[in-house]
C-alpha cells in the first residue's frame, strides 16, 4: 500500500504536485497530512527515514522523497499510468520542464508563494522585472508545448502528465495573484483548474484555515 | 552524435555533473564550452532552444536541458551504461538523493560555491550553523549509503552512478574549503577525486584562469 505524506494544502506546492499526479493517474494511496505548524513536523518525517520536507511517499515501508524521484518511482511502478508522455523525446522534454520547475522560477516562487485561499491582485500588479521574466518564460514554454500538442488535448503534452502536475501550483499562483496571460495560456490555466482532483485539493485548501503567519503578511498590505 | 554544452570548468558545478556522468559511463560526446563571461552566453544557449543555463545536451538536433533530465535521457538511451543502480529500490533512492541535491543544500551552495582552483580553508573554518547542518546531512546520507554498499565498491551505491556525479561538485567544495569529515566519508571523497574523469576536469579547471570577479571575492578576505 502507498502512503503519501503531505503538508498544508493551502501552502504546500510540492505536496500538491505529487498528490495531483497520483490522483489524476488513478493510483490508489492513503494520505497523511503533517501540518507545517506541527512542532513535531521534522521528527515525524525523519522517522520515515527522509529529510524533513514533504511530499514523502512510502511504499510498503520503502521511503521515496522529493517530487521528482516520486514521479520516476510511480512511472516505473505503474508504467501504464501515463506519468510521462509515451514518445521518447516528449518524455525527455517533460522531464526537462519538470526539472526546470524543480530548481527554477526563484523570483516567482519567492514573490508569489502558493496561497490557494488568498486573492492578492495587488501583488500581481506590482510584479518585479525578475518575476515578469519568470512569467514570460512560463508563457513561452507553455505556449510552445500547447501548440505542439494542440490536436491531442488541453495539457502541455496533450494528455495530462507529470509536467502538468509540476506546474499546477504555478497555475494556482497566477490565479491568486491575478496575473494576466495570453488567451492560449488562459485556456491552459482553465484546463488545470478544472481537473477534478485540482478542484478537490483547492476546496480542501480553502476549508483548511490553518494559517501560517509568515505566509500571510500580504493580508496586512491593504490596511 | 551527442554534444554537451558546458560552462567554465572552475565554477560550473552543474556542467561537471553531466560531463562526469557521461565520461564515467563511457558515452561518446562532443564538448562545447560557453564561457559565463561570454556576452552572448544566453543567446547561444537560447539558439539551441533551451533556457539560458548549462549543461545542455543536444542529440542529433534534439535538446535536453537540466542535469536531472539529462541523466534520465542518458539512462533511457544507454540502458547498459549504469547511469542508475540496477535494483529498483536503490535506483529510487539514487533519484531521491539526486533530487535532494538538485533543489537543496542552499546554505552550503551559497557559502561554498564550487571553485576548483581555490583553497579557502578560512571559509570552511567559519561555516555558519546552516552550512554545518547541510554538511551534517551529507555526512549522514553518504555514510548510510556507503555502509549499505560497503561490499560492492567505494561509491554511494557501490559502483559509480548518477548520484556520485551529482555529489562530485560537493566533494570538490569540501576539498576547496577544507571541511573536516569522518574517516568513512574521507574515503568516499578520495574515491571521487581519484576518478580519471574527475582528475581530468579538475586539471583543466585549474588551467582555465578565466576568473569571474563575483566568484573570487574570498581572495580579498585575507588582505
Amino acid at each position: 500500500m502507498l502512503t503519501l505524506y503531505i503538508g498544508n494544502r493551502n501552502y504546500s506546492s510540492w505536496s500538491l504536485r505529487a498528490w495531483l499526479l497520483m490522483r489524476q493517474a488513478e493510483i490508489d494511496f492513503e494520505e497523511r497530512m503533517v501540518r507545517f505548524s506541527d512542532p513535531e513536523f521534522a521528527a515525524k518525517i525523519a522517522r520515515l527515514g527522509a529529510p524533513p520536507r514533504v511530499p514523502v511517499l512510502v511504499d510498503d515501508g520503502f521511503v521515496v522523497w522529493d517530487s521528482i524521484a516520486i514521479a520516476e518511482y510511480l512511472a516505473e511502478r505503474f508504467p501504464q499510468a501515463g506519468i510521462w508522455p509515451a514518445e521518447q523525446r516528449w518524455r525527455a522534454r517533460a522531464r526537462s520542464v519538470c526539472a526546470e520547475m524543480h530548481a527554477g522560477f526563484a523570483a516567482l516562487r519567492k514573490a508569489m508563494p502558493m496561497n490557494i485561499e488568498a486573492h492578492l491582485p495587488e501583488v500581481g500588479a506590482s510584479a518585479s522585472a525578475e518575476v515578469r521574466r519568470d512569467i514570460e518564460r512560463l508563457v513561452t514554454m507553455w505556449g510552445e508545448l500547447r501548440s505542439a500538442h494542440a490536436g491531442t488535448g488541453r495539457f502541455l503534452f496533450g494528455s495530462f502528465c507529470a509536467a502538468d502536475a509540476f506546474y499546477a501550483p504555478v497555475v494556482s499562483r497566477l490565479a491568486t495573484y491575478e496575473v494576466s496571460v495570453p488567451a492560449q495560456i488562459r485556456d491552459y490555466l482553465e484546463a488545470v483548474m478544472d481537473l477534478g482532483a485540482m478542484r478537490e485539493w483547492c476546496d480542501a485548501a480553502r476549508a483548511e484555515h490553518d494559517f501560517m503567519p509568515g505566509e500571510e503578511h500580504y493580508r496586512k498590505a491593504p490596511d
